[in-house]
């Protein structure tokens, strides 16, 4: 397993709490052995469809063992390091390298505008810290601050900053990070970009809640990109994008556990106050799924 | 010249306008007619580059007079419709179809947030009042409503309303109108899109203001990917995208105008306030037009 | 009648048009009439409620020579001049001075932004145009710039340019603007403040769309804010505020049009496709014209 | 000393923490005696300028020990309670009352929107959890969702939801939830809104940053307003405007911690990446401090 050359499908994975706030460990046992049978690349906890910002420290570090345990080696296990502040970024990244994780995909949180500078800090500490490849990650629609395509060239200067994920709907923005990066850094499509074409303009895969619950569709999907089959690529495509169609029109996290349950993986619900999919919301995904040979 | 099968190439056409206030015709002669020998397939007179929002009434119809006549039936002029009223978008739309135009870009401005049932008042009204077909056009960056999904599925099941150009960044959602319409509207792409990602996606062409500037390179580009030729297509793209890309920094006008000055064209500065593209961005614009071999 | 001292009470005034387009002439005489009659300190035609964007240019012209007309010289008519150019603005400017009007309401419209060297350009050419004082308005929640409290500064060192209207719902604002001009612009309230706050702080009154359905109510508050009399004043503007309340909340042409309506003005609908008041809005604003005694 | 009446100057305190990442007992509890002798009327740690999104749970939990122990029961401490998730709120205000605190600052933070159903559970909870009087927080500028009114309604029948601070700069919107509570909750004011209106249309005091560095102005303020001394509080406030101006332009706990040092408390910057105040930051606070006689 070579983890410095990440590509294909990296599903985001779900955070299952029971009641009482314990990680609950056969469901994401099973959940991450199912994926890693269907062919998934590598396996992503603690994205933002993971609950990062819902979890404890402990709940987050326990999330990371047990995919770990259920990785068996044998596949990339990046996980989610997000924090507001350096020190406690650092401290997360240096733990999770130390359970074993091949990368790290890296989260800036904040409660106030960042400046360019403080950005650069962040991710550079991260990188700093620890030894493993470092994914950067940037969601525009529930984080504060975007990163900037400065910024971006900066981080793309530090030698194991080596990937992107820009979970925008900016296809366009990819594009753009590509040129400018010259592929220092290597772009993942997140579930707001259609995989296909951020595949043909030079990605490496993606990293996205729906092939949690797609894995095979995913992988099969990806398998044709990379043969560069573009017509049979976009015939899936077509259809799978109902999936990452319906990712944006509900909670993100109450999404997927949903879908999951409706797979027989009694994930539960989000954490509280998130609502629990919609009983329209579930009907809604459940015909989706059929639709796409996923149920 | 069929009119009810647009595709291709559509340059959105600058509005150059003397200090008195004329519309320049010899200069717009002669841009409309170096593009059509460059193999474009269709004039675009009145878009957002067009500067509609900044012309008199009697100066956007000057506008369109000119094109028609450059453009001698050869090709396909779809003139731009825009107003707040329905009354004087109509108005407008059977001017247009008066005096020869092929079809019509209905664009809806607002002062007051529009319900969707305003909108498709709006739209279904101007393709009420004309046999043309019309592209409905939305642009959620200088606009104050972007068409829901519902009012575009809406809109599709009328006749003479074949086309949508949606002027975001969002080229998901353009396959999320693909599948949605069925066939009943067929998508050109923006400047804020990729080209060649919205073309293997389905869509038919592209209208933008960065085709005014590099008709023949669009062209050319459009034919790769007519031919399904992905991979040689996406090394254009690549190299044109910094075109596309230096649109989204500068006042659209501004930046055209400045770029068709490069050229030799004496098209004027962009009506006032609007300030002419800056010393900084002439020297980028400059520069990117060397490199694409447009200068 | 001064012309150079404006303050108290100034009620946007709708614009009603006739099915066929034209300016309804006896009934908006009438609503003036009875404006003035109720002590109104001035009237404003061709604000955002006076559906300004909506007119074509010989339409607002009558608007403005009908509330000329009907106002007699008795107290002071401000008329919005709105475009998204220079040229036009001043051509609009010119000929309301022409026509009688004692000052001008200056409005930016835009469909790119605009820089601040734009704005100071647009208002400044304007001012530099009529020998009229100048109002210059800002809307940030319908127009796409925003005044800079810079070019604010800038703008105020203008001879006449003399006022401000700023219509965002942040008071704090308007208490910098005071302070920054240090008396060289003097400030209105909108209907998005509470009157009785901004003449706390300084204000000089207020032009906005409520005191066009409660003049009477408006011109006791304003004496009340007048004398100081605080308490009271407040007592006053509690009850009111339920009606500037109303009108964030609905298209402000539809709820002022419904309002005058309720009241006996046959004002018509807002110009489509704007839609009207909605028969839930009718009955909110119904119970509130009501309440505070203006039905 | 009651706790179910709070009302005046509630400054939000720093949190000052040690490069080793303990909080800084000594400093803190000089800073909180002086604002004490400084007269104000309640302790706030952990709000925004706290920078509660930046302190681990054992750092936010010391925060409040060492205010307790300043405060010596002489005056009430209001300590924030902020979490994603309900479980974790409820643990913390659990926490706080049993520390000894007067009552609880309640703050909603989220990575994905919250409905209308999600705000009421969370807030609930928390109250339902403790004895003691709950604040609502709400603060559109920094955080994903702003309390609608209707949540705002339902929220003030829960017994001990008594108070809330909307640190919006809509100070309108402060009169429709007076208007709309009816007395079931009192209103505090924020440093984006001007106090002496908040104080005018019936507010009870302010919780803001500036009071922790403007103690004594600040309580002089509030006495001319609870006098109903309305011009010569709107003199005072006139001047203090400017420092309430400034911390719109900064990072919040950056401007206060820099103005702090100004005046001899050496609190430290803000936690990384969080940058300094800048040079010209701190040259524009100094000049602020020493108009108003607060250096």
């Amino acid at each position: 397993m070579s983890t410095n050359s990440f590509k294909g499908v990296f599903p985001y994975l779900v955070s299952p709490v029971t009641p009482s706030g314990e990680i609950d460990e056969p469901v994401l046992i099973r959940l991450c052995t199912d994926l890693i049978d269907a062919g998934v690349h590598g396996l992503t906890p603690l994205g933002s469809t993971g609950e990062f910002a819902y979890l404890s420290s402990a709940q987050r570090r326990r999330v990371v063992e047990i995919v770990l345990e259920a990785a068996k080696k044998q596949l990339p296990v990046l996980a989610g390091v997000a924090s507001t502040t350096i020190a406690d970024a650092v401290a997360q990244a240096k733990d999770y390298q130390a359970l074993g994780c091949s990368g790290i995909l890296a989260i800036l949180e904040s409660y106030f505008p960042v400046s360019d500078n403080g950005v650069f800090d962040y991710f550079s500490a991260i990188a700093s810290a620890v030894t493993l490849p470092v994914v950067i990650y940037t969601n525009p629609n529930f984080q504060r601050s975007d990163l900037s395509l400065a910024a971006i060239e900066q981080l793309s200067r530090i030698d194991n900053i080596g990937y992107i994920k820009d979970a925008s709907n900016n296809t366009g923005r990819l594009l753009s990070i590509i040129n400018l990066t010259a592929g220092r850094m290597k772009v993942f499509s997140a579930s707001a970009h259609i995989p296909v074409c951020v595949m043909m303009i030079g990605g490496v895969g993606w990293m996205a809640g729906p092939a949690c619950v797609a894995p095979r569709q995913s992988v099969e999907l990806y398998e044709l990109c990379e043969a560069k089959d573009w017509d049979r690529a976009m015939e899936r495509q077509r259809a799978l994008w109902s999936l990452n169609q319906v990712f944006a029109k509900y909670n993100l996290a109450a999404c997927i556990k949903g879908a999951l349950e409706l797979q027989g993986y009694p994930v539960g619900p989000p954490l509280a106050p998130q609502q629990p999919l919609s009983e329209a919301g579930k009907a809604e995904v459940k015909a989706i799924l059929e639709r796409i040979g996923a149920l």
